[in-house]
Protein backbone atom coordinates (compact mmCIF):
# COMPACT_ATOMS: atom_id res chain seq x y z
CA UNK A 1 0.00 0.00 0.00
CA UNK A 2 1.61 3.42 -1.10
CA UNK A 3 0.59 6.97 1.10
CA UNK A 4 0.02 9.74 -1.87
CA UNK A 5 3.37 11.31 -2.48
CA UNK A 6 3.45 14.92 -0.83
CA UNK A 7 3.73 18.13 -2.58
CA UNK A 8 7.34 19.36 -4.32
CA UNK A 9 7.47 23.54 -4.35
CA UNK A 10 9.34 25.16 -7.20
CA UNK A 11 10.07 28.05 -5.15
CA UNK A 12 12.33 31.09 -6.62
CA UNK A 13 14.25 32.95 -3.90
CA UNK A 14 14.53 36.18 -5.57
CA UNK A 15 18.20 38.00 -6.63
CA UNK A 16 20.03 37.29 -3.36
CA UNK A 17 18.29 39.35 -0.68
CA UNK A 18 16.78 38.05 1.80
CA UNK A 19 13.85 40.75 2.28
CA UNK A 20 13.32 40.23 -1.85
CA UNK A 21 11.90 36.79 -0.89
CA UNK A 22 8.13 36.10 -1.01
CA UNK A 23 5.67 36.02 1.92
CA UNK A 24 5.28 32.38 0.10
CA UNK A 25 8.55 31.74 -0.07
CA UNK A 26 9.06 32.36 3.66
CA UNK A 27 6.08 30.06 4.67
CA UNK A 28 7.04 27.24 2.12
CA UNK A 29 10.64 27.12 3.90
CA UNK A 30 9.12 27.61 7.38
CA UNK A 31 6.91 24.40 6.43
CA UNK A 32 8.99 22.31 4.47
CA UNK A 33 10.48 19.24 4.96
CA UNK A 34 13.73 19.20 2.94
CA UNK A 35 15.30 22.05 1.04
CA UNK A 36 16.95 21.43 -2.32
CA UNK A 37 19.05 24.07 -3.29
CA UNK A 38 22.51 24.95 -4.82
CA UNK A 39 24.46 27.91 -4.46
CA UNK A 40 22.53 30.55 -6.50
CA UNK A 41 19.84 31.75 -3.67
CA UNK A 42 22.87 33.29 -2.21
CA UNK A 43 24.49 32.49 1.30
CA UNK A 44 22.33 34.79 2.76
CA UNK A 45 19.44 33.16 2.37
CA UNK A 46 20.83 29.77 2.67
CA UNK A 47 22.02 30.29 5.87
CA UNK A 48 18.58 31.00 7.27
CA UNK A 49 16.99 27.99 6.66
CA UNK A 50 17.84 25.59 9.29
CA UNK A 51 21.05 23.41 8.33
CA UNK A 52 19.27 19.79 8.69
CA UNK A 53 16.66 20.27 6.38
CA UNK A 54 19.44 21.49 3.53
CA UNK A 55 20.17 19.54 0.62
CA UNK A 56 22.96 20.88 -1.80
CA UNK A 57 22.26 19.57 -5.32
CA UNK A 58 24.78 22.46 -6.77
CA UNK A 59 28.68 21.57 -6.73
CA UNK A 60 29.63 18.05 -5.39
CA UNK A 61 33.17 17.44 -2.91
CA UNK A 62 34.72 16.43 -6.22
CA UNK A 63 34.26 19.91 -7.74
CA UNK A 64 31.72 18.62 -10.60
CA UNK A 65 28.03 19.56 -10.95
CA UNK A 66 25.47 17.21 -9.37
CA UNK A 67 23.65 16.16 -12.87
CA UNK A 68 19.95 17.22 -13.64
CA UNK A 69 18.76 13.88 -13.67
CA UNK A 70 19.95 13.66 -9.82
CA UNK A 71 17.90 16.83 -8.79
CA UNK A 72 14.99 15.02 -10.79
CA UNK A 73 14.87 11.48 -9.08
CA UNK A 74 16.12 12.99 -5.86
CA UNK A 75 12.78 15.12 -6.38
CA UNK A 76 10.44 12.66 -6.99
CA UNK A 77 12.23 10.17 -4.31
CA UNK A 78 11.63 12.14 -1.59
CA UNK A 79 8.18 13.11 -2.52
CA UNK A 80 7.23 9.69 -2.38
CA UNK A 81 8.67 9.32 1.08
CA UNK A 82 5.64 11.76 1.79
CA UNK A 83 8.30 14.95 2.56
CA UNK A 84 7.41 18.13 1.48
CA UNK A 85 9.93 19.54 -0.85
CA UNK A 86 10.99 23.09 -1.57
CA UNK A 87 13.45 22.88 -4.40
CA UNK A 88 15.15 26.52 -3.92
CA UNK A 89 15.88 28.09 -6.96
CA UNK A 90 18.04 31.40 -7.64
CA UNK A 91 15.78 33.79 -9.44
CA UNK A 92 12.63 32.73 -10.64
CA UNK A 93 12.25 29.28 -11.71
CA UNK A 94 11.36 29.59 -15.24
CA UNK A 95 13.53 32.10 -16.32
CA UNK A 96 16.74 30.93 -17.46
CA UNK A 97 16.65 28.11 -14.60
CA UNK A 98 15.59 24.99 -15.28
CA UNK A 99 12.66 24.34 -13.60
CA UNK A 100 10.56 23.54 -16.83
CA UNK A 101 12.35 20.44 -16.71
CA UNK A 102 11.78 19.62 -13.12
CA UNK A 103 8.50 19.81 -13.55
CA UNK A 104 7.79 18.05 -16.63
CA UNK A 105 9.68 15.46 -14.26
CA UNK A 106 7.51 15.36 -11.68
CA UNK A 107 4.70 15.61 -14.04
CA UNK A 108 5.69 12.13 -15.62
CA UNK A 109 6.07 10.77 -12.14
CA UNK A 110 2.75 11.72 -11.03
CA UNK A 111 4.13 13.68 -8.33
CA UNK A 112 1.59 17.04 -7.29
CA UNK A 113 3.83 20.10 -7.73
CA UNK A 114 3.31 24.26 -7.50
CA UNK A 115 5.43 26.80 -8.98
CA UNK A 116 6.05 29.87 -7.04
CA UNK A 117 7.49 33.08 -8.70
CA UNK A 118 10.60 34.58 -7.92
CA UNK A 119 12.00 37.84 -8.79
CA UNK A 120 14.18 37.21 -11.83
CA UNK A 121 17.91 39.39 -11.44
CA UNK A 122 16.61 39.85 -15.17
CA UNK A 123 14.28 42.85 -13.52
CA UNK A 124 15.81 43.11 -9.85
CA UNK A 125 19.32 44.19 -10.87
CA UNK A 126 18.62 46.94 -13.41
CA UNK A 127 15.62 48.12 -10.85
CA UNK A 128 18.13 48.58 -7.89
CA UNK A 129 20.70 50.40 -9.84
CA UNK A 130 18.30 52.68 -11.39
CA UNK A 131 17.87 51.89 -14.87
CA UNK A 132 14.41 51.50 -15.98
CA UNK A 133 13.30 48.73 -18.82
CA UNK A 134 10.90 50.26 -20.62
CA UNK A 135 10.09 53.90 -21.41
CA UNK A 136 6.49 54.70 -22.96
CA UNK A 137 7.92 57.00 -25.43
CA UNK A 138 10.83 54.92 -26.64
CA UNK A 139 10.93 51.74 -25.50
CA UNK A 140 8.07 48.92 -25.70
CA UNK A 141 9.84 45.99 -25.67
CA UNK A 142 12.68 44.43 -23.56
CA UNK A 143 14.62 41.04 -23.98
CA UNK A 144 16.32 38.55 -22.04
CA UNK A 145 19.00 36.14 -23.20
CA UNK A 146 21.54 34.26 -22.18
CA UNK A 147 24.99 35.31 -22.58
CA UNK A 148 26.15 31.33 -22.36
CA UNK A 149 26.67 30.45 -25.54
CA UNK A 150 29.26 31.48 -28.22
CA UNK A 151 28.06 34.13 -30.49
CA UNK A 152 30.61 33.22 -33.34
CA UNK A 153 29.40 29.70 -33.44
CA UNK A 154 27.50 28.90 -36.15
CA UNK A 155 25.25 27.18 -34.41
CA UNK A 156 24.73 29.81 -31.78
CA UNK A 157 21.00 29.68 -30.66
CA UNK A 158 20.56 33.18 -30.07
CA UNK A 159 20.15 35.65 -32.92
CA UNK A 160 21.86 38.87 -31.94
CA UNK A 161 21.02 40.62 -35.41
CA UNK A 162 17.22 39.99 -34.43
CA UNK A 163 17.46 41.24 -30.87
CA UNK A 164 19.32 44.40 -32.21
CA UNK A 165 16.26 44.79 -34.67
CA UNK A 166 13.48 44.69 -32.01
CA UNK A 167 14.89 48.35 -31.05
CA UNK A 168 13.87 47.24 -27.13
CA UNK A 169 16.24 46.58 -24.65
CA UNK A 170 18.33 44.11 -24.32
CA UNK A 171 19.06 42.20 -20.43
CA UNK A 172 22.05 39.55 -21.21
CA UNK A 173 21.99 37.16 -18.16
CA UNK A 174 25.34 35.17 -17.74
CA UNK A 175 27.45 37.32 -19.85
CA UNK A 176 30.24 38.38 -17.96
CA UNK A 177 32.57 36.63 -19.96
CA UNK A 178 31.81 36.42 -23.54
CA UNK A 179 30.71 40.29 -23.07
CA UNK A 180 33.58 41.21 -25.86
CA UNK A 181 31.52 38.81 -28.69
CA UNK A 182 28.06 39.72 -27.59
CA UNK A 183 29.01 43.44 -27.87
CA UNK A 184 30.58 42.98 -30.78
CA UNK A 185 27.65 40.77 -32.88
CA UNK A 186 25.48 43.73 -31.75
CA UNK A 187 27.96 46.23 -33.21
CA UNK A 188 27.87 44.30 -37.12
CA UNK A 189 24.15 44.33 -36.66
CA UNK A 190 24.09 47.78 -36.49
CA UNK A 191 23.88 49.00 -33.18
CA UNK A 192 25.25 52.31 -32.36
CA UNK A 193 28.50 51.90 -30.85
CA UNK A 194 27.61 54.82 -27.88
CA UNK A 195 24.78 52.69 -26.82
CA UNK A 196 24.59 53.15 -22.89
CA UNK A 197 25.33 49.83 -21.52
CA UNK A 198 25.19 48.91 -17.36
CA UNK A 199 26.41 46.15 -15.58
CA UNK A 200 25.14 44.79 -12.52
CA UNK A 201 27.27 41.99 -10.50
CA UNK A 202 25.60 40.24 -7.38
CA UNK A 203 22.98 42.91 -7.43
CA UNK A 204 21.14 43.31 -4.27
CA UNK A 205 24.02 41.35 -2.03
CA UNK A 206 25.57 43.48 0.43
CA UNK A 207 28.50 43.59 -2.33
CA UNK A 208 26.65 44.52 -5.26
CA UNK A 209 28.68 46.54 -7.68
CA UNK A 210 27.59 48.66 -10.95
CA UNK A 211 29.46 49.95 -13.94
CA UNK A 212 28.63 51.73 -16.82
CA UNK A 213 29.61 52.58 -20.24
CA UNK A 214 28.51 52.28 -24.15
CA UNK A 215 28.69 49.21 -26.46
CA UNK A 216 32.59 50.71 -27.24
CA UNK A 217 33.81 51.01 -23.95
CA UNK A 218 32.16 48.42 -22.01
CA UNK A 219 34.43 45.64 -22.50
CA UNK A 220 37.29 48.33 -20.76
CA UNK A 221 34.94 49.87 -18.02
CA UNK A 222 34.86 45.70 -16.92
CA UNK A 223 38.37 45.42 -16.68
CA UNK A 224 39.21 48.51 -14.71
CA UNK A 225 35.87 48.22 -12.37
CA UNK A 226 36.63 44.24 -12.27
CA UNK A 227 33.29 43.06 -12.95
CA UNK A 228 32.79 39.30 -12.44
CA UNK A 229 30.13 36.84 -12.34
CA UNK A 230 27.25 36.79 -11.45
CA UNK A 231 26.39 39.65 -13.63
CA UNK A 232 23.64 41.43 -15.87
CA UNK A 233 24.41 43.26 -18.54
CA UNK A 234 21.78 46.06 -19.72
CA UNK A 235 22.24 47.17 -23.16
CA UNK A 236 20.00 49.93 -24.52
CA UNK A 237 18.93 53.72 -23.93
CA UNK A 238 17.60 53.48 -20.54
CA UNK A 239 20.63 52.09 -19.31
CA UNK A 240 22.39 55.91 -19.42
CA UNK A 241 19.16 56.32 -16.72
CA UNK A 242 21.44 55.87 -13.82
CA UNK A 243 23.60 59.07 -14.07
CA UNK A 244 20.63 61.25 -14.15
CA UNK A 245 19.12 59.25 -10.99
CA UNK A 246 22.11 57.94 -9.11
CA UNK A 247 23.09 61.02 -6.88
CA UNK A 248 19.50 60.36 -5.29
CA UNK A 249 19.36 56.23 -5.46
CA UNK A 250 19.36 55.26 -1.79
CA UNK A 251 20.78 51.55 -1.13
CA UNK A 252 22.76 51.65 -4.43
CA UNK A 253 25.60 49.87 -1.99
CA UNK A 254 29.34 50.12 -3.74
CA UNK A 255 28.55 53.13 -5.67
CA UNK A 256 32.20 54.09 -5.60
CA UNK A 257 33.38 51.97 -7.86
CA UNK A 258 30.22 52.72 -10.28
CA UNK A 259 31.41 56.16 -10.46
CA UNK A 260 34.48 55.57 -11.44
CA UNK A 261 33.04 53.65 -14.01
CA UNK A 262 30.60 56.28 -15.28
CA UNK A 263 32.02 58.21 -18.06
CA UNK B 1 14.50 76.21 7.30
CA UNK B 2 13.77 73.41 5.63
CA UNK B 3 13.97 70.23 6.45
CA UNK B 4 15.57 67.23 4.84
CA UNK B 5 12.87 65.35 2.53
CA UNK B 6 11.73 61.80 3.39
CA UNK B 7 12.15 58.67 1.31
CA UNK B 8 9.96 57.81 -1.76
CA UNK B 9 10.28 53.79 -2.02
CA UNK B 10 8.68 52.93 -5.18
CA UNK B 11 7.68 49.49 -4.67
CA UNK B 12 6.29 46.39 -7.26
CA UNK B 13 3.50 44.95 -5.63
CA UNK B 14 4.09 41.58 -7.71
CA UNK B 15 0.87 39.59 -9.48
CA UNK B 16 -1.31 40.01 -7.16
CA UNK B 17 -1.51 37.19 -4.84
CA UNK B 18 -0.56 39.06 -1.13
CA UNK B 19 1.64 36.14 -0.44
CA UNK B 20 3.73 36.95 -3.62
CA UNK B 21 4.68 40.66 -1.89
CA UNK B 22 8.21 40.72 -0.75
CA UNK B 23 8.86 40.94 2.80
CA UNK B 24 10.59 44.31 2.32
CA UNK B 25 7.57 45.44 0.21
CA UNK B 26 5.44 44.37 3.32
CA UNK B 27 7.79 46.29 5.89
CA UNK B 28 7.44 49.35 3.92
CA UNK B 29 3.37 49.49 3.79
CA UNK B 30 3.91 48.80 7.41
CA UNK B 31 6.03 51.38 7.66
CA UNK B 32 4.79 54.53 5.46
CA UNK B 33 2.91 57.13 5.95
CA UNK B 34 1.16 57.60 2.74
CA UNK B 35 0.92 54.53 0.20
CA UNK B 36 0.37 56.29 -3.16
CA UNK B 37 -1.69 53.79 -5.28
CA UNK B 38 -3.67 52.74 -8.57
CA UNK B 39 -5.96 49.91 -9.25
CA UNK B 40 -3.29 47.22 -10.62
CA UNK B 41 -1.69 45.91 -7.78
CA UNK B 42 -5.40 44.30 -7.07
CA UNK B 43 -8.44 44.10 -4.03
CA UNK B 44 -6.54 42.17 -1.89
CA UNK B 45 -3.56 43.85 -1.41
CA UNK B 46 -5.31 47.33 -1.21
CA UNK B 47 -7.50 46.25 1.42
CA UNK B 48 -4.60 44.87 3.66
CA UNK B 49 -3.32 49.10 3.81
CA UNK B 50 -4.91 50.70 6.64
CA UNK B 51 -7.58 53.29 5.10
CA UNK B 52 -6.24 56.40 6.38
CA UNK B 53 -2.47 55.66 4.89
CA UNK B 54 -4.21 55.12 1.26
CA UNK B 55 -4.08 57.66 -1.75
CA UNK B 56 -5.47 56.51 -5.02
CA UNK B 57 -3.93 57.99 -8.11
CA UNK B 58 -5.64 55.82 -10.39
CA UNK B 59 -9.21 56.55 -12.09
CA UNK B 60 -10.83 59.13 -10.34
CA UNK B 61 -14.49 59.84 -9.97
CA UNK B 62 -14.96 61.74 -13.41
CA UNK B 63 -13.74 58.39 -15.00
CA UNK B 64 -10.47 60.05 -16.20
CA UNK B 65 -7.07 58.98 -15.70
CA UNK B 66 -4.99 60.48 -13.20
CA UNK B 67 -2.41 62.49 -15.03
CA UNK B 68 1.07 61.24 -14.41
CA UNK B 69 2.41 64.60 -13.72
CA UNK B 70 0.13 65.10 -10.87
CA UNK B 71 1.37 61.60 -9.42
CA UNK B 72 4.84 63.05 -9.75
CA UNK B 73 4.27 66.10 -7.95
CA UNK B 74 2.22 64.55 -5.67
CA UNK B 75 5.40 62.50 -4.88
CA UNK B 76 7.59 65.10 -4.60
CA UNK B 77 5.40 67.27 -2.13
CA UNK B 78 4.49 64.15 0.55
CA UNK B 79 8.18 63.49 0.59
CA UNK B 80 8.98 67.63 1.63
CA UNK B 81 6.33 67.20 4.00
CA UNK B 82 8.35 64.61 5.69
CA UNK B 83 6.34 61.86 4.81
CA UNK B 84 7.68 58.46 4.32
CA UNK B 85 5.84 57.48 0.90
CA UNK B 86 5.52 54.15 -0.65
CA UNK B 87 4.50 54.48 -4.71
CA UNK B 88 2.89 51.12 -4.59
CA UNK B 89 2.91 49.54 -8.49
CA UNK B 90 1.64 46.34 -9.98
CA UNK B 91 4.26 43.60 -10.87
CA UNK B 92 7.84 45.14 -10.71
CA UNK B 93 8.05 49.06 -11.00
CA UNK B 94 10.19 49.60 -14.39
CA UNK B 95 8.75 46.51 -16.28
CA UNK B 96 5.64 47.85 -18.62
CA UNK B 97 5.23 50.25 -15.22
CA UNK B 98 5.79 53.77 -15.44
CA UNK B 99 8.32 53.93 -12.34
CA UNK B 100 11.74 55.09 -14.43
CA UNK B 101 9.27 58.42 -15.08
CA UNK B 102 8.51 59.10 -11.53
CA UNK B 103 12.01 58.32 -10.39
CA UNK B 104 13.26 60.47 -12.65
CA UNK B 105 11.39 63.48 -11.21
CA UNK B 106 12.24 62.85 -7.57
CA UNK B 107 15.60 62.62 -8.73
CA UNK B 108 15.25 66.37 -10.80
CA UNK B 109 14.12 67.33 -7.31
CA UNK B 110 16.25 66.19 -5.40
CA UNK B 111 14.18 63.52 -3.23
CA UNK B 112 16.00 60.51 -2.18
CA UNK B 113 14.62 57.06 -3.42
CA UNK B 114 15.11 53.50 -3.15
CA UNK B 115 13.62 51.05 -5.88
CA UNK B 116 12.45 47.68 -4.83
CA UNK B 117 11.53 45.69 -7.30
CA UNK B 118 8.33 43.19 -7.26
CA UNK B 119 7.45 39.92 -9.50
CA UNK B 120 6.17 41.22 -13.03
CA UNK B 121 3.04 39.36 -14.03
CA UNK B 122 5.23 38.69 -17.10
CA UNK B 123 7.59 35.85 -15.55
CA UNK B 124 4.52 35.42 -12.97
CA UNK B 125 1.49 34.37 -15.26
CA UNK B 126 3.28 31.38 -17.29
CA UNK B 127 4.91 30.28 -13.88
CA UNK B 128 1.86 29.80 -12.48
CA UNK B 129 0.17 28.36 -15.54
CA UNK B 130 3.04 25.87 -15.65
CA UNK B 131 4.39 27.58 -18.64
CA UNK B 132 8.60 27.97 -18.71
CA UNK B 133 9.96 31.06 -20.44
CA UNK B 134 13.42 29.09 -21.70
CA UNK B 135 14.23 25.60 -22.04
CA UNK B 136 17.72 24.45 -22.38
CA UNK B 137 17.83 22.60 -25.19
CA UNK B 138 15.79 25.34 -27.74
CA UNK B 139 14.93 28.81 -26.01
CA UNK B 140 17.39 30.90 -25.30
CA UNK B 141 15.86 34.10 -24.86
CA UNK B 142 12.19 35.51 -24.00
CA UNK B 143 11.39 39.03 -24.91
CA UNK B 144 8.37 41.40 -22.92
CA UNK B 145 6.33 43.36 -25.07
CA UNK B 146 3.36 45.58 -24.79
CA UNK B 147 0.30 44.67 -26.84
CA UNK B 148 -0.97 48.25 -26.83
CA UNK B 149 0.38 48.95 -29.97
CA UNK B 150 -1.36 48.86 -32.92
CA UNK B 151 0.90 46.65 -35.32
CA UNK B 152 -1.21 47.98 -38.57
CA UNK B 153 -0.30 51.41 -37.89
CA UNK B 154 3.24 52.43 -39.94
CA UNK B 155 4.45 54.08 -37.10
CA UNK B 156 4.24 51.23 -34.22
CA UNK B 157 7.53 50.85 -31.86
CA UNK B 158 6.69 47.31 -31.83
CA UNK B 159 8.83 45.20 -34.08
CA UNK B 160 6.88 41.96 -34.54
CA UNK B 161 8.97 40.18 -37.05
CA UNK B 162 12.80 41.17 -35.55
CA UNK B 163 10.37 39.75 -32.40
CA UNK B 164 9.53 36.67 -34.11
CA UNK B 165 12.91 36.41 -36.03
CA UNK B 166 14.80 36.05 -32.46
CA UNK B 167 13.06 32.42 -32.19
CA UNK B 168 12.63 32.91 -28.46
CA UNK B 169 9.83 32.69 -26.52
CA UNK B 170 7.54 36.33 -26.93
CA UNK B 171 5.19 36.81 -24.19
CA UNK B 172 2.79 40.18 -24.74
CA UNK B 173 1.18 42.03 -21.71
CA UNK B 174 -1.83 44.31 -22.19
CA UNK B 175 -2.77 42.35 -25.09
CA UNK B 176 -6.63 40.77 -25.20
CA UNK B 177 -7.96 43.34 -27.62
CA UNK B 178 -5.12 43.86 -30.15
CA UNK B 179 -4.55 39.63 -30.45
CA UNK B 180 -6.24 38.80 -33.65
CA UNK B 181 -3.57 42.22 -35.23
CA UNK B 182 -0.33 41.05 -33.64
CA UNK B 183 -1.26 37.43 -34.23
CA UNK B 184 -1.57 38.52 -37.76
CA UNK B 185 2.08 40.75 -37.76
CA UNK B 186 3.66 37.12 -36.34
CA UNK B 187 2.05 35.26 -39.15
CA UNK B 188 2.99 37.23 -41.86
CA UNK B 189 6.61 37.70 -40.23
CA UNK B 190 7.00 34.04 -40.23
CA UNK B 191 6.10 32.39 -37.68
CA UNK B 192 4.58 28.91 -37.81
CA UNK B 193 0.44 29.09 -37.73
CA UNK B 194 0.84 25.59 -35.47
CA UNK B 195 3.01 27.73 -32.51
CA UNK B 196 1.22 27.20 -28.91
CA UNK B 197 0.07 30.25 -27.60
CA UNK B 198 -1.38 30.79 -23.77
CA UNK B 199 -3.59 32.95 -22.63
CA UNK B 200 -3.08 33.88 -18.38
CA UNK B 201 -5.66 35.87 -16.99
CA UNK B 202 -5.26 37.90 -13.71
CA UNK B 203 -2.35 35.35 -13.02
CA UNK B 204 -2.15 34.59 -9.31
CA UNK B 205 -6.10 35.97 -8.73
CA UNK B 206 -8.67 33.63 -7.21
CA UNK B 207 -10.40 34.28 -10.29
CA UNK B 208 -7.00 33.44 -12.33
CA UNK B 209 -8.08 31.78 -16.05
CA UNK B 210 -5.89 29.95 -18.27
CA UNK B 211 -6.69 29.14 -21.80
CA UNK B 212 -4.60 27.56 -24.29
CA UNK B 213 -4.25 27.08 -28.32
CA UNK B 214 -1.74 28.12 -31.34
CA UNK B 215 -1.49 31.43 -33.13
CA UNK B 216 -3.53 29.81 -35.64
CA UNK B 217 -6.73 29.58 -32.92
CA UNK B 218 -6.23 31.49 -30.24
CA UNK B 219 -8.16 34.74 -31.24
CA UNK B 220 -11.25 31.97 -30.99
CA UNK B 221 -10.18 30.73 -27.85
CA UNK B 222 -9.99 33.72 -26.38
CA UNK B 223 -13.99 34.42 -27.19
CA UNK B 224 -14.74 30.84 -26.50
CA UNK B 225 -13.31 31.00 -22.75
CA UNK B 226 -14.43 34.89 -22.70
CA UNK B 227 -10.64 35.92 -21.45
CA UNK B 228 -10.87 39.75 -20.81
CA UNK B 229 -8.15 42.14 -19.61
CA UNK B 230 -6.40 42.20 -17.40
CA UNK B 231 -3.89 39.10 -18.84
CA UNK B 232 -0.81 37.78 -20.48
CA UNK B 233 -0.36 35.77 -23.95
CA UNK B 234 2.77 33.42 -24.47
CA UNK B 235 3.89 32.47 -27.89
CA UNK B 236 6.30 30.13 -28.10
CA UNK B 237 6.73 25.90 -27.89
CA UNK B 238 7.03 26.40 -24.28
CA UNK B 239 3.16 27.33 -23.99
CA UNK B 240 2.58 23.26 -25.06
CA UNK B 241 4.18 22.55 -21.27
CA UNK B 242 1.36 23.37 -19.79
CA UNK B 243 -0.86 20.53 -21.74
CA UNK B 244 2.12 18.23 -20.27
CA UNK B 245 2.23 18.74 -16.72
CA UNK B 246 -1.55 20.32 -15.69
CA UNK B 247 -3.18 17.03 -14.05
CA UNK B 248 -0.09 17.69 -11.44
CA UNK B 249 0.15 21.54 -10.81
CA UNK B 250 -1.99 22.47 -8.12
CA UNK B 251 -3.07 26.09 -7.25
CA UNK B 252 -4.47 26.21 -10.59
CA UNK B 253 -7.56 27.97 -10.28
CA UNK B 254 -10.16 28.26 -12.89
CA UNK B 255 -8.85 25.27 -15.04
CA UNK B 256 -12.01 23.71 -16.02
CA UNK B 257 -12.32 26.38 -18.87
CA UNK B 258 -8.77 26.17 -19.57
CA UNK B 259 -9.24 22.53 -20.23
CA UNK B 260 -12.62 23.40 -22.32
CA UNK B 261 -10.25 25.23 -24.45
CA UNK B 262 -7.29 22.96 -24.67
CA UNK B 263 -7.37 21.92 -28.02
Amino acid sequence: MTDAPATVYLVGSGPGDPELLTVKANRLLSDADVVLHDKLPGPEILEAIPEHKREDVGKRADGEWTPQEYTNRRLVELAEEGKTVVRLKGGDPFVFGRGGEEMEHLAANEIPFEVVPGITSATAAPGVAGVPLTHRDHVSSVSFVTGHEDPSKDESAVDWEALADTGGTLVVLMGVGKLPLYTQALRDAGMAPETPVALVERATWPEMTVATGTLDSIVEVRDEVGIEPPAITVIGDVAATREEVVDFLLNRSDDTQSGAADR
